[in-house]
């Protein structure tokens, strides 16, 4: 295995774990509130309706995905987010901006087109009266 | 439910089926090789070391996060990337480009402050001697 594979074995891991912790509902609203600071579990777990247990099973796949530390704060452990790992997946989607643009556009394309067709039979019909 | 609570929601559900789809390093494969034109499953499958049945799995996760479309060409069903979807993840993990980047200014600011503090700690034992 070269080097090169071997990096982009190690930034699949990564992309793999981030995508995960991602697809989920409430990990994204976890990451939303410590956006807005840093905070200890209970904070965390206070808008859902989940038992402590349930949440820090979503603060542990954040952290495996390098999305949340814990830090020791006396005998309270605080929770920080760390975004970068969202940087690697920002570039990976990234990449096909082109096509969505590119869908977009013929899409817009098209309903011009539609409105040119009916603008100029409305047109005639008017005409012919 | 508000309507805003129900878009939310809708949004959620979708986010959720877009970055599940994406963290799987196969279905990423998938979607890069599909940005290069249509194919054909066994196209699909070629360069993975996996059955029709089971790339035919990543396809279905693929098309219920709507980043993939099958067309009936004749005999054959191609399948077509569509990008869309990507553009609201794309949008969630934007949100987060300013953590990204204030993480990134306060690494390269310690590196900074520490060289600056190991040339003067250089420059100070030079006048010693």
């Amino acid at each position: 295995m070269t080097i090169f594979n071997q990096m982009v074995k190690y930034d699949d891991i990564e992309l793999d774990a981030v995508f995960h912790a991602l697809a989920d509902s409430t990990r994204r609203a976890i990451l939303a509130r410590l956006a807005t600071g840093d905070a200890v579990v209970t904070e965390l777990a206070e808008p859902f309706d989940m038992s402590l247990p349930a949440i820090s099973k979503h603060l542990t796949v954040l952290e495996k995905a390098g999305l949340l530390q814990r830090h020791k704060d006396g005998r309270i452990r605080r929770c920080e987010l760390t975004a970068e790992p969202l940087e690697s997946a920002s570039e990976w989607i990234g990449f096909y901006k082109r096509f969505w643009n590119a869908q977009l556009d013929s899409l817009a394309h098209y309903l011009e087109k539609n409105r040119d067709i009916a603008n100029k039979r409305h047109d005639k019909s008017r005409q012919e009266k």
